[in-house]
């Protein structure tokens, strides 16, 4: 026996008004054996960046053949394209505004992006306001009905890939990163991941590292509760990346980190 | 095979409250087939026209005999009905209060109100404050398995209708509108419809309306992308009525604009 | 033909980030037939008490074998345990931090409390800081599955069971309680049940009880709409508690009234 087809839905909508509940039911009508799932809703309204990590960190816990539909779309309406991109066993459909870079740059074997051209799969009457409904959520459950990637469009290269941040090697033992998202605990994620910072101690186990931020340092803790508190702190998050916090407060709100702000490891 | 009936679910209670998902406990302790769908929990406190505009816009994307269940019932308790509204292929269940008004007003062929009275079908010990848990939930829950509508109670014609603010043709050439729903993004949604105005132009799709809302001329684009920055502007929504709005900002937030706020239309 | 089995998910992570989402992604992963129920992602964070209260008041309305899921988890990575609990005919799986303390103290016939130390059914490469992705979500989706709860490790006894405020007898007429919980429309609900209340006016049922907080009288009414503006009331809430309330306004807000204020019912 086969499972019901996987469509989640991650939206800047948030939760007051009707438009992803007008999603769901596009999806429903199309597709009544669909499983719908909510990410998150609550994304920084046209905060392409924020969609783009939630749905990096968050795909590959899901199945196989999972269908991801992001709508964080300023540019609704205008030239930007529809896109599906398959990569390796999961879809993405969305705007072609740079919410999938995340993905594009995450380790695969294969990786395709279709510009959706095949209007017969939108609803009538399409919008120049809304295309999570009149057109990502109804190819997501046409494609959860089994209808083949290669009908909804071309291949296309010339895709949005806005280019993410990298750590840099300032010098020999030194990494400079910087924090790419700040969580609703005000915790401040970087880009630096644990397995650079292995590097660089140079297999070196008992090294510590020092964090540097705004002039301050954030001693290294194994998890949460193992810092003092209204000091800052960092650890090795469960996403494998450096990040800054504060225990039972915020790292963010009592030290003004915000995304873009420069941190740096340093071994000595 | 048939698809599990659809519930849907809106209403004030919030995300920090197990409100919500008491009702989700109630619904599959009865049916535990149903397809529970979340619209939106967090319409304003006890704001009754917000979840009327949430519930209008959206049921109709739902699939034929889905369940529409809403809870925004400042009058819990007190002499105010429990009804169950069929309208075309759709159901909606929730407190006479108004609520449905923009169901009652939308175009259908057929609609029956019934004032829930059999008592059998609610939650033993009924609460006079939580009539989403005792009586909404398990009623539409019983609907689900196929209880016929007409064994809930007997049609009412006297149930509550709040007048809806229509626009008028107040010169040869001008419609006079206003602000009915301003959302999360600032986007103040107006009661003029799309087809009112091309009706006005009389053909003339040269025509170009001059749009005026608290003194302030707001031009018409075709999608928001397509407007400079920070000053206000119009657009057809994807609802097919005109709209307020700032590019990349809040036309509420940035112009003060709110609900029954005047808006014309004037061709010259 | 058998439902699916329903996992409920409960978290302080609310909506802007992933967390929920990957929850949800690594129990599909594991048993994709699994119901997944959001109850509330809005819990304040790290509100243990909050929590607590949420699950108890929600978990009894959901069919038996319904697995609960609670992550309000501030000591994630330190030597507070994983737990699963088995209490009647529901599962509650979480961090042994007190979170189910209100479930320990409910009326029931069974209880086991099993510390979860079967690391196989773990997610690889655990992190320190996201058990509800690497132990709670997959725990659960495997006890979906029909693998006994014996499994997961040994029952204890000495679970983290906080020790809830009891309202007293004061005087031979008087209940000396508290308030427990606010809810989202700033109803400040009591730890003083109805129950009690009766017992105290001794069948009497005409005796109307005197409800006084923070210096001021509460009346009581049977439903929200019964009392007037803009001053404090009283009555017994949906749950059996009495609850103070102002009418179409926030008994908090507009009364400073909190978790823990002190709440006295006289009977004269």
């Amino acid at each position: 026996m086969e499972h019901s087809p996987i469509i989640t839905l991650t939206s800047d909508f948030g939760y007051r008004d009707p438009f992803v509940g007008i999603m769901k039911g596009v999806i429903l009508s199309i597709n009544p054996f669909a499983n719908i799932i909510d990410i998150a809703h609550g994304i920084s309204h046209q905060n392409i960046m924020e969609a783009a990590f939630a749905i990096e960190t968050s795909f590959a816990s899901f199945p196989h053949k999972t269908i991801h539909v992001v709508v964080v779309d300023p540019g609704v309406g205008s030239v930007r394209r529809p896109i599906l991109v398959a990569m390796d066993y999961h879809y993405f459909i969305g705007p072609d505004n740079g919410v999938f870079s995340r993905i594009y740059n995450s380790r695969h074997e294969s990786l395709s992006v279709i510009h959706i051209t095949a209007g017969h799969y939108f609803l009538p009457g399409r919008s120049s306001t809304f295309h999570g409904r009149d057109v990502f959520a109804p190819v997501a459950a046409w494609l959860s009905k089994g209808i083949n990637v290669m009908n909804f469009g071309n291949p296309i290269t010339d895709y949005v890939n806005i280019r993410l941040p990298v750590p840099v090697m300032s010098k020999e033992n030194t990494i400079e990163g910087e924090v790419i998202y700040v969580d609703i605990f005000g915790n401040a994620i970087t880009n630096i991941q644990a397995q650079k910072m292995e590097e660089l101690s140079r297999g070196n186990q008992e090294a510590i590292p020092k964090i540097m931020v705004k002039g301050r340092e954030a001693p290294v803790k194994k998890y949460y509760s193992q810092a003092g508190d209204k000091s800052l702190y960092s650890l090795i998050n469960s996403f494998g990346y450096l990040e800054l916090f504060v225990r039972n407060s915020s790292a963010s709100s009592d030290f003004g980190i915000t995304v873009g702000d420069k941190v740096s490891v340093l071994f000595t």
